[in-house]
């Protein structure tokens, strides 16, 4: 049994952790694409989209000069790129807007809302995600998440995994790293958060990037917590069952 | 009607228009006192706190070479000199904490979670407060309140009302000032945040101050919303009624 007693409140990664941001972005922008008469390949278009997700975030992190990027505007920019490689044509300005909004209309895993009521009873829970705050705010609108903050990259204008996003929540909190709980499908988000001091937990999201997953089926480190849902997290820290 | 059809969110200032912080911090300093056994005038402790606030945070604002101070560490200093001039002794450490996190410790106005909750369908509804983002926190969960998100005057590093505090729920939320509206009990938070173009909602809260109130027993200005309650602001919105 870890030592997880100190924990006051628990952060989650969310593209992957909560939400099931690939299967929402197909299914969304296939419908869509239907009711607007445009063709594309929608699948390799949110498989691309995601495959350049990481480099552009590092584009800040090169150019701090520029001036931080909130994600809604990486989004946009990867997009306009990736619809030209993808010959898809005859898109406005406003239906680029509207993928990119996709972004903010994902749905959660199925055990994700559950997981997240009964642990917000014990817990402070805030996402602590790359994602700006007008998008996880509007994604907890859509999705019913029932967050006590929003916690995001934005807020510190670093992405994770630099360590200002980790030590920037236990900031504002008022709490000691150790105080915080990590929660993400990611072992290199845990890895991070746990240089910094935070406690983690790993939970398995192994269908995030369909038949492209090729990491993260498994914990890679000795997190203080493994379960392979919310319910599980929330059964390890001793939080009572659902009504 | 004032024309408030572009509202996407409601922004509340929260000393005040939202909790009752007069009576439930002496409600509690005196019901806490018996049982720690220490004497005070905990009314004039209360009432002389707050008298103090503008001060404070007139000091942030006259040394920002000292950096931003939150909320709570103003509270503690000014608590501190305040039980000295008033006489409280045998005071520990742990006891000032408890009394300044009794900031966190306060209750909503009657009408307050119902009108939350109605609005919270049809809008963002967020504090911005002077509050840092730990009280803030910390009192949604203990008063029950339904924030989408906590803003807070610490993510601007500026207490209202500076432009910046507006101006940055603005930006958070990828909004334009005039989709957002600024509910306060408070005249002189409402003319700020109109400057800013924010659309602008009044509150009375009459008994806010005791027998000490002087003003914003009447809206003076021209306000988009006038109404007695967060019930009359969701009735005014066009706003569902509660199930």
């Amino acid at each position: 049994m870890p030592d997880v007693s100190a924990v006051k409140a628990l952060v989650f990664d969310v593209f992957g952790t909560v939400v099931d941001w690939r299967t929402s972005l197909i299914s969304d922008f296939t419908k869509w694409s239907k009711m607007r008469g445009v063709k594309g390949d929608w699948t390799a278009l949110v498989d691309g989209w995601r495959a350049v997700y990481q480099a552009s975030m590092d584009e800040v992190r090169k150019h701090p000069e520029r001036g931080y990027k909130i994600l809604d505007t990486l989004h946009r920019e990867s997009l306009e790129k990736l619809v030209a490689q993808l010959s898809i044509t005859g898109l406005t300005d406003a239906d680029l807007h509207h993928l990119t909004m996709g972004w903010h209309r994902l749905h959660p895993w199925p055990d994700a809302i559950a997981g997240l009521t009964r642990l917000k009873k014990e817990f402070i829970i805030s996402p602590l995600s790359n994602g700006n705050v007008a998008l996880l705010t509007e994604m907890a609108k859509f999705a019913g998440l029932p967050w006590d903050l929003v916690m995001s990259a934005e807020l510190f204008e670093h992405y994770k995994p630099d360590p200002e996003t980790y030590l920037g929540a236990a900031r504002l909190l008022c709490l000691k790293p150790e105080q915080i709980m990590m929660v993400a499908a990611h072992n290199s988000d845990l890895s991070a958060a746990r240089k910094q001091g935070l406690k983690t937990a790993f939970v398995p999201r192994p269908t995030e990037y369909g038949p492209l997953q090729k990491r993260d089926f498994k914990p890679e480190g000795e997190w203080d917590i493994v379960a392979d849902n919310f319910g599980g997290i929330a059964d390890k820290l001793g939080c009572q069952a659902a009504a």
